[in-house]
């Protein structure tokens, strides 16, 4: 049987292809990965900050599936006993809320603090129109680690809602936006997760780069 | 045992509350409307355009689910004899992926024409940048009506992508957009859609009006 491809672009700067990439490890589905130009997605992606038909797409058996919902909803249906979504039904409504609430939201957030996994900065104006999505995020996560008890989103091990957030947490730590101890605590929850640290030594790795995008204030 | 509650804003205006709606009409759930002030959703959503925590939202059983495609999955869930997916598992993840697809895409479209079932336009300006929109939503919809054979995305029977699109339809209608046979009959088939001709008379029995967005050119 042939090996499912994911399609993906950046892995510095594409947020999509990591939501992507980081649901086909939950699923425990491996994948060839194949790469589209940069110029066509990371561009469309950065700037015009609507997820590409593009990336992330994943084929498999015939099926091809793009959108990361999708590819969410297709690998839980596919591998239940990867149990990418909470057991209990309550627990996984609110799971599927908030992660639908970052599909199609926090477009501010998106445009502010673009994803870029090779840089730090140590002070960064963040726009005041990305203030309310990031406080609407505080407040997701603060919800969840209360509820679930942590160290991910809905308790001791990552669900789908983890793989949707986890380009934001590394947007905090790129521009070094102050948190709450909890959110802190939950972004260095995700850069210890394994596939996460996996996908950041690849984008280290990459030899491209694209300049610094201009974001004027 | 208490009844199900969806909370909604306008019918008139609110694209996002129809889609709720129509989806609850798929799984055959019976809810009590529930209706926020028009000024706190209904100007986020034209204004923003991003769907709001408010509205849609499910409230069953002591599930509180929000977000319009964590509704369809909840509700799939609960009542897989409702078929509100395709039941072929490619089929499935193409529903899936063009659910997902308008779910966090094609904002150029929905600030270019806003969802407003009272009124009907002979001639409209379409801003250029809503073009290309268009050009995929007529592409996705071309697709799957050659390929499942119609009337419906999917076929003979409404699926969750009609409820997805089902607001696009109306405002193809409302601002007389120019499109190729095929989508036109599609958009005439959810105008007929039983759910669809409800929902329209309940919006245009309502009192409530606000000022025509002005659209700059």
């Amino acid at each position: 049987m042939a090996k499912a491809t994911l399609t993906i672009s950046s892995k510095t700067y594409s947020a999509w292809s990591l939501r992507g990439w980081l649901l086909t490890q939950l699923a425990g589905l491996e994948v060839d990965e194949q790469r589209v130009e940069n110029d066509a997605a990371d561009r469309a992606e950065l700037l015009l900050l609507s997820p590409s038909v593009l990336v992330p797409r994943l084929t498999h058996e015939g099926a091809s599936v793009w959108d990361t919902l999708a590819i969410a909803e297709y690998l839980n249906e596919l591998y239940p006993d990867a149990q990418m979504l909470p057991a209990d039904r309550i627990a996984r409504a609110h799971c599927r809320s908030i992660s639908g609430e970052i599909h199609s939201g926090f477009t501010n957030l998106r445009s502010a603090l673009p994803m870029n996994l090779k840089v730090r900065h140590e002070k960064f104006p963040v726009f005041s129109g990305a203030r309310p999505d990031i406080e609407r995020i505080e407040v997701i996560w603060q919800e969840c680690l209360g509820k679930y008890g942590g160290p991910f989103l809905f308790g001791a091990a990552p669900t789908i809602a983890d793989a949707m957030y986890a380009p934001v947490t590394t947007r905090f730590l790129t521009y070094a936006v102050g948190l709450s101890a909890p959110s802190a605590a939950y972004c260095q929850t995700i850069a210890a997760w394994g596939p996460m640290i996996q996908w950041r030594e690849a984008a280290l790795a990459e030899a491209e780069e694209i300049e610094d995008l201009d974001v004027e204030f």
